[in-house]
């Protein structure tokens, strides 16, 4: 008989649960998207649609109707009733023998949560501390997958330094980005930030940052620049969908400008304020 | 209220089972092994239960006994009462909220299945069509991780091509491994392998191949090589766990040798097939 053990209970697999056979824990066969609300209003929904249709496409996951994962969305952000509202939701190619292939018929698998975001004020006005770590990642970083060990093993390594967030550096000694957030320096009035590759997600957070870096004249550059640039930089911060910006003030135990939050930094946060009201 | 939403069904949050919160759907953040079993008897359990040590400790996950999943495999395994079995496990870090690095009190789960393998006499004796795709996966393939998008992808494209196994090509234009197999060429009397680095799992049905070569005085080179080399090969063939060595009679479109397995291949099936009596 077919069985499978779930910790050290046997059961018959017809009679397992479909969750169990989930292509996302088998093969993490799966795309997902993370978004937020400030005070009662979901940020950025159609971007956050867009990229999640973009990446559906990219891992050939057919069949989904984006404008249903809307009404779920929604219904799910009105059921929780949080103003400041995480909201996480993933697809999976669906459930089935545990075979690289699959079956032709599988249906989808839609999860969702919705929890509530904690007062971010004090990581804005104190900043965060960075460390680098290898970017173990794979090599569509542009599709926004359930593929994420790189990232928690990085992200891991930087909380065992009393670290907030890991830094990536490829094998050329590029940053790319952070474990789960876009990378930003600034050097005199100039922004600097990695180009959108194969290597990096098209961070929604980050094109709105470029957008308020240009509502206060910051010159912009997309390039992407080493730890040794980013130690030498006047500012550092991070770009995240549930935080947005949150300055760097150490890197790699190292103090950037006086160790506080940059003054561009500051106005940028300021400015983001205005797309989130 | 915390949400949660399963297709189109909201439950709260803290009534969900822990499966639907496992690290394993989120990130991929857990191990994983394979075994076979033949005519009732369990190959080279304590290789994998090896591999599988190695394999949680690359990723940092802790307090799992091998000596009670050696029980657990050996109870399931005569529970499900298959000669030839196939026996999947893994373990992931915990089920917990969705945070990259975790609460520290996590608890890992066990999942494991064994189903009845089929017969493999056809695909041993008329060989296998492969075909090639770039090699996504993340910078650490010596860990047998969850992580495994990159694989589907790979094979999903080469079952689209008509063929049953996908074989990797590094940025560096040389072939790692097949998606889910090693892979190998001989020309002449030399049997040619890539190297175990990072990017290569330490296939155990590899360690058997080449001491089956060793027995039949075939020179082995772990060397890696190119796409245009392997098509040049006189015989070529994967290994895998589950149908040890399949011959490959079709590589990218065109024939290898002359489209039948080769004299080597079928004296190295022989071969591994005293090791598994």
């Amino acid at each position: 008989m077919q069985i499978a053990m779930i910790q050290d209970k046997i059961v018959p697999l017809d009679k397992l649960e479909p969750v169990y056979l989930d292509r996302g824990i088998f093969f993490g066969d799966g795309v997902y998207e993370v978004l937020r609300s400030y005070n009662g209003k979901i940020f950025a929904l159609e971007e956050h649609l867009q990229r999640f249709a973009n990446s559906l496409a990219g891992v050939g996951i057919a069949g989904v109707d984006i404008g249903q994962i809307h009404s779920r969305v929604l219904m799910a952000f009105d059921a929780a009733g949080f103003p400041n509202a995480k909201i996480y939701f993933h697809i999976t190619r669906g459930s089935g023998p545990r075979d690289h292939v699959g079956e032709a018929d599988l249906k989808p698998n839609f999860f969702l949560t919705v929890t509530e975001l904690g007062d971010d004020t004090q990581i804005k006005t104190k900043g965060i501390a960075v460390s680098t770590h290898p970017d173990w990642r794979w090599k569509r970083c542009d599709i926004k997958s359930l593929n994420l060990l790189a990232n928690v093993l990085a992200h891991r390594d930087a909380a065992r330094k009393g670290c907030d967030e890991a830094i990536l550096v490829d094998e050329q000694g590029f940053i790319t980005e952070g474990s789960s957030s876009a990378f930003f320096a600034i050097f005199g009035r100039t922004l600097q930030t990695a180009p959108l590759t194969a290597n990096i997600l098209p961070s929604i957070t980050r094109k709105f940052v470029i957008k308020a870096a240009e509502n206060i004249e910051l010159e912009i550059i997309e390039k992407s620049l080493t730890p040794q640039q980013a130690n030498r930089s006047d500012e550092l911060f991070i770009a995240v969908t549930t935080k947005d910006i949150v300055p760097v003030v150490k890197f790699d135990g190292r103090s950037i400008g006086d160790g506080t939050p940059g003054k561009y930094t500051k106005s940028l946060i300021q400015e983001f304020r205005k797309f989130t009201q």
